[in-house]
């Protein structure tokens, strides 16, 4: 049963749409970016929480019967800040679980949200497995950051709303983690556009997982590893992305910071690393379109310090 | 015939629409910033050259014969990108004059640009002097940064679009520096919507004149100097806002700061002080709408060192 269909998508599409934004689409001229093809950016990264993850958040939130103990999460950062963001917006506590990697701003930003935060293990997974801890003890609603089926029809309103507002896609590139984002657009689209996944060299869990022929586990790190450093892929993911996703491509660190300086320079769109790493794709030539394609760029977090910008 | 009419406009949107962006729109959810009004933000930043001043550089070039001195300008820093940027795109000279308060991020952007830049004086009133005097010298077609008829009827595009995007606006709010676009806006809309214009306590040239019955000098400063300093109002602007402006509100430096903060907090969006002046009149109750007034708010430019946000 792992499976999020079409309709799984649009109940949450009834049940979020009153709390999360309609993030815009801007397309580029041709030539953006030394790119023959022409780019849409679908700003993602103007959602609640500077970051897709509030979709999902708010569907689980929303779907469950929340106990006392409120709501616990584990994430590098975003899913933290979304699920942080929706409790506050609903009325419960947020107990939250995050790796040192995760950056101050990101941490920051948690306490001014209200949540209560445990900064735990060197990355994602370790942080995940204390967090799993707790919530048996609590007994909070666990939220997690991907491999849940209302988490991946939350991130599939994403594919819904890029698909409405751009009719004509022939391609969409999507960064890819633990793989909530990618599983729910590729479970939206179906087919319907081609579904190109993009990982960080030095986290390549869904790359992995879909050569080994099940998720496995990776070593993960380099500049998007907050929000891209997911140890192994869901088995959701997995099972989506097998089924819906065209193919995989991998893009090195310097390409990603290369990507981020792009759209702040060309755009004045500022991008976290993560937020940044399906452009990097065509910048670095691993995805590759042909002239005139329709390409659209999932632009999916932007909770940066700008200084990095600078 | 200080007038520049919507016939005016529909030309420049077809004579500069293969060579702007389409900049998109957000609907932010009741409750955004603490207002209980609904607010549409049109991200005007997101434009080639990180402004509007783009369309107005676009329009004013492309309906002209432009000599081979190529063409000429002076700015307090956006509208010379923008002229940059038209000039290079359209194979043109470019010499550009800034006075000193244009920030250094704007003078390296125009360097990067290909012109030829030339810091004089203290304010743009200044630089603009030294830009004149030396076109008649050299012959170049001189691009006005707001009192000339295709530079307002450019960035009366921004109107059209907007009103195209968001077609159910009550009030559009417009910082205001020249006036160019406050000019072309309010001239598109032409009482279809409430269009009011927003400018520092600092830099108050059309309230002044609207005050003063006439163009009245006045002096200028504050954070959003290098953008909305001119020490008097256009003719053409002022025409117009007497004709189509519904009221003029100051803001002081400490709101527009806060403005500016408050959009990259909540949106993700990277503002220079000039464009964060027309949300600064609603955070700062300078304008207060309604309860379920539809606010436009123009974000009109972006060209901020990013460290300023952190």
């Amino acid at each position: 049963m792992n499976e999020v269909t079409r309709a799984d998508i649009m109940a949450a599409v009834r049940r979020i749409g009153p709390y999360v934004r309609r993030t815009p689409v801007i397309d580029l001229e041709v030539g953006a970016f030394g790119v023959d093809a022409r780019l849409t950016l679908k700003l993602e990264l103007l959602q609640h929480g500077g970051s897709f993850k509030a979709r999902g958040a708010f569907n689980r939130v929303l779907a469950a019967a929340v106990p006392p103990a409120g709501v616990i999460a584990a994430s590098g950062g975003n899913h933290a800040i979304a699920v942080a963001h929706a409790a506050r917006r609903l009325g419960y506590r947020a107990e939250i679980f995050v790796p040192v990697v995760c950056p101050p701003v990101k941490v920051e930003l948690l306490r001014h949200l209200g949540a209560e935060v445990t900064q735990f293990g060197a990355v994602y997974a370790e942080a995940f497995a204390a967090c799993q801890a707790r919530a048996e003890i609590t007994g909070a609603l666990l939220v997690h950051a991907y491999n849940q089926p209302e988490v991946v029809a939350g991130q599939g309103m994403v594919g819904w709303e890029f698909a409405v507002q751009s009719s004509d896609l022939d391609t969409v590139l999507v960064a890819v983690g633990g793989g909530g984002l990618i599983a729910g657009v590729a479970a939206w689209y179906a087919g319907a556009a081609r579904v190109i996944g993009v990982e960080p060299e030095r986290s390549p869990a869904l790359t992995r997982a879909l050569e080994a022929g099940e998720p496995v586990d990776v070593t993960v790190g380099g500049v998007a590893v907050d929000s891209l450093g997911a140890s192994r892929a869901g088995d959701l993911a997995f099972a989506i992305a097998r089924r819906w996703v065209d193919r995989m491509v991998l893009v090195p660190d310097e390409h990603i910071i290369a990507a981020q300086r792009a759209l702040w320079e060309t755009a004045r769109v500022a991008a976290e690393p993560g937020g940044a790493t399906a452009l990097a794709a065509v910048l670095a030539g691993a995805y590759q379109p042909a002239p005139d394609e329709r390409v659209g760029i999932l632009v999916c977090g932007g909770n940066v310090d700008p200084r990095q910008l600078a």
